[in-house]
């Protein structure tokens, strides 16, 4: 049984920003939020965020998560405060506290699993997460014996220059004996030039302490400016990245890419470079992606091809040609086997098979059935400046070039739309429908003469 | 006298493809490709590709390849097993045997005929290619003694500490006398964990073999997963792009472009950001590529500028801008002096010197004269739903906004096409032609009033 | 008072290139323009550029800096032979000579303000710029005393091994108390290999002569082949990005991007991957630039969103939404609460606040009111072949999908206008106004009928 408790209240000073640091986004995501994932496969049995500055932006941005619990800390005093204020919450309380920081997002579960096993089996105290970093400069230094009970805590400025050499570093997360920590932290004292009450302080009070060294020391980095979200951001990435490589994915050049990790991509799918697959998209082997495109929340079914081109909240079926230069938007369907060329808008709009709207197309609120083909420059004209009406095409049906129809319309099967025809009424099967002038034509024409 | 063997039968498990790993491409060409393309300068008197896993894919893939013989492996025991196969395929014969591996693409001619002049030089069993590798662990080492006379090749597993420090490492690439390796490779034995015959321990049954050292040790990379693919493929593009820039090409931003080792540039091309350029594409002096395009077998003259557009099988002459938002596809031909402007598709098209097609136009199967000007929106309607038809536009005639053009069409010279027009006729020189209504206005209207 | 002397008359033979090596651009600004910025803040009382190798192309392109001068080297035989032909432009001068070379475009000037307050405290004959390289090789080495007094100044081809050890080179950065140079200047001898006169001589033959080392060794890199210039361009982009990245800005994949150091982004803006923000851009705070712009010389309000679009020369307002795919151009000036959508083109174009043209059209010279909505594929046809003329329309009008708007043309407050209706006359306000036939429909009919 386990109680999450996660520092969230702190200003960010470094990151010059209006919103506080813990609801900067990494890859689609807020700092907190990864954290709080990472805490959730833990069962914990509550989950408290200790917020403080802009307390009511944080909660407001983490108000979906279910079963989240905030401590508000009013003045920021420290890490040993901000804890200080869960005593009244935990009171009687007999398992251990988790405490984990907002600004840490990198962290995995598997890494909190294993510390959380230690302090179980070691039934010790408390239980710290160490990592042995190549440039341990700036952080507090972890000396232990030999069964990785902790001896010493040195904070950098103290260190001597034979202990300055030691890389193994105190990672700030700490599986704490509850009962033990609580006797101690009303006793905490802010005697530093910060005037701040550390947890750490109390973590030398407790006993007997064990440390746990992570796997991977770029799990702790810490955020505190732009350029460290931006590292952050680069390591996540190129987890994601290893990761679908190695199940077979093909990426041509991975730095030009990103990924969400929240994307699931089958084997034998390509990623040219500077392609973007963000949110719950799926993309089916065969399929390539990319150059420059953006694939956002969509279904990419087998063997597409998506060339320089925008794809979001939409599903495109097996074997269809996208781009370049086409943009799909707001649930576009499209059917297997169609091609959407360039310069193409789909916005809630539901193709058949085989159907093509090769070039300079709008359709919105449209349906159509399968090998239908829309001219270059058809447009739907789907908004009369109020509302939005539906258009709905047949089968094997073929407009024109420039055509426009004024939804709502209904267009048969095998409809022919005349070139630079604009349609207002319903069409049934098997028309030619024409709404145009016969060319005139006026020779010695000069455009001087243009009045 | 060489007989170039070249293994190619393996599945390439972690590749974890549908595909069989030598078909992976590599920069437009597949691995095995690649290695048979480096074989080629050498003038082999045999090329033998060794197939097994999906041997049929294998063979079609490459069977426009002149000259190349395959034999096949039709159960996968090892290298030495895979150069068994050989022996009813060269019976008798008294040269060299060169042996190098399908998924190893990125060796150097120079460095294959440096280790057979080598070979020659000093007429020995067999002559090992080896490399320094900074980091060889999983590598077989090489002992040799002063003049390079192989001792000894120790696998890894074997190695003793001080034998692992040895950072010289066997390469997998060998050149034989056949006769003496004929003689031992029917004598391999399988006596290890995976009960595969090993052509290494043929090595070591003839002597004496000498060691040479590749210079660059990227050369030997193999490709057993799709990290080392994007591994392989970003030495291949440094390759190429410091061999253009130190041919006086400009690129802003190294990392962030691709080049095809089949494209030719000239000296004060300048390549932005994010642009590709594939397959037959030559440049010629003081263009402009990019930022975001995309140019494959296409030849582009001098001064030209290409703005975020995707060109294909197409040709453009000195002077010409391009793009933002172009797509010339399906040999297209651009003039000298032209400007194609943004959403702007050319398919098949030929157009004139200074010819304007600046804004949101479709023109295919089309041929214009000189100083045409294409009206923003102009559409040609080059399909009737059956077939394609072409349209031809003399010179210095100019189409308005949104007109169509329903081909078969010609215009004449000095046609001027009115804005908002469908024109289904020809028109001779010199005409102005028209198709669409007067304007009605009705006044005191609301969109409430639409019926 | 210091007199800045620019060595500037280099062919630089390993760019390749038929423009002289000082003028080829690094971000916007050629190699030269970025050594005479570099030297503005210093108030030199003269500033000399000694041009040679196409020094009329030199001068040409640095016209427009004032209070620059030009001494020509007729013929090029080395540094020392360059800063001679000062002498009789500096003649009985008394103060300081600074000398920079032309093709060293990243010094900055801390660097040498800092060079200039140490000649100027310490009263030495000179003041040389030294670095300590990683790796030297190539470079003089700088030997000096304790008290940083030169002592030695020895050519890589001459150095002992152990000499070759030393890592602080010469950078070929100088400021001379001119009467001292003046003398030994006349007595420089060519006794080497190149046959020509190094100023590295004359810096042996005054005394004493001081070593000031740059903070970073990477300013003093100079530029003598593309791969150098893309370095440059490298560390020029890693100063920019980081210095706004600690100013506030997330920058999602800083390796993607680049910013021309003319650039001012306010904190809380986020540049997404692959976006390019030149000349003099200016972003407000909360704006979202990217994936894939280009913004140039433009004004970008607060909240404003940029998606897959090119913005040149234009201004957008508060909160409003561009792309992907859109153009902005010529002065384009977008109200606030706008949204300019896929395949827009706008050029020197004004839109009021909350006004929308969301799909597939081009305006040009247009003026609209607020709350205009441009229907999608409408286009003003603003050129009538010979010239450009003006499109009005007021607030809260709305135009019909594939519209035409023949310029000159005024269309009043709430007008509407039919959807395929091309309008040549002014419009009142209130009106519907429509140019279209009604619709014939043929039955029974197949696109073979067609003749």
């Amino acid at each position: 049984m386990v109680v999450v408790a996660i520092l969230a209240a702190g200003r960010g000073t470094r990151m010059k920003s209006n919103l506080p640091k813990v609801l900067h986004s990494l890859g689609g995501r807020s700092l907190v939020e990864r954290v709080i994932e990472s805490v959730q496969p833990l069962s914990p049995s509550r989950q408290i965020l200790i917020v403080g500055y802009q307390a009511q932006e944080v909660k407001t941005a983490t108000l979906s998560i279910p079963d989240l619990e905030f401590v508000e800390q009013s003045v920021q005093l420290g890490t040993g405060h901000a804890i200080q204020q869960l005593l009244p919450y935990l009171e009687g309380y007999t398992g251990d506290v988790l405490v984990l920081n907002g600004d840490v997002p990198l962290l995995r579960t598997e890494t909190l699993k294993h510390l959380l096993q230690i302090h179980k089996e070691h039934q010790n105290a408390a239980t710290i997460l160490t990592a042995y970093l190549p440039e341990p400069t700036g952080y507090g230094r972890v000396f232990c014996n030999g069964e990785n009970i902790v001896q010493q805590i040195v904070e950098e400025k103290d260190c001597t220059p034979a202990q300055r050499q030691n890389r193994r570093i105190n990672a700030g997360v700490y599986c704490f004996r509850w009962q033990d920590l609580a006797k101690v932290l009303p006793h905490l004292q802010a005697n530093n030039a910060q005037k701040e009450y550390y947890l750490t302080d109390a973590v030398t009070q407790v006993a007997p302490v064990m440390a746990v060294d992570v796997a991977d020391y770029q799990e702790i980095l810490g955020i505190n400016d732009r350029l460290q979200l931006a590292s952050a951001y680069e390591i996540l990435q190129r987890r994601i990245k290893e990761k679908w490589m190695m199940a077979g994915v093909t990426i041509i050049d991975p730095a030009s890419i990103t990924i969400d990790d929240t994307v699931e991509l089958e084997p034998d799918v390509i990623i040219e470079p500077q392609s973007h697959l963000r949110g719950n998209t799926v993309i089916q082997t065969g399929s390539r992606i990319g150059p420059g495109s953006l694939i956002e929340n969509s279904q990419i079914g087998k063997n597409v091809t998506i060339l320089y081109s925008v794809v979001t909240d939409s599903i495109i079926q097996e074997g269809s040609r996208i781009g370049p230069y086409a943009h799909l938007r707001g649930h576009a369907e499209v059917g297997a086997g169609c091609r959407i060329g360039n310069f193409v808008e789909l916005k809630n709009t539901k193709l058949g098979d085989r159907t093509n709207v090769a070039h300079l197309s709008y359709l919105g609120d449209t349906t159509t059935g399968n090998q239908v083909n829309i001219g270059a420059g058809t447009i739907t004209a789907n908004y009369d400046g109020v509302n939005k009406h539906p258009t709905k095409i047949g089968d094997r049906t073929k407009t024109g070039s420039n055509s426009v129809l004024v939804a709502p319309i209904t267009l048969g099967n095998d409809v022919y739309v005349a070139a630079g025809s604009t349609i207002t009424e319903d069409v049934p099967d098997n028309c030619l429908v024409i709404a145009r002038e016969r060319q005139v034509v006026k020779p010695d024409w000069h455009p001087k003469n243009r009045e």
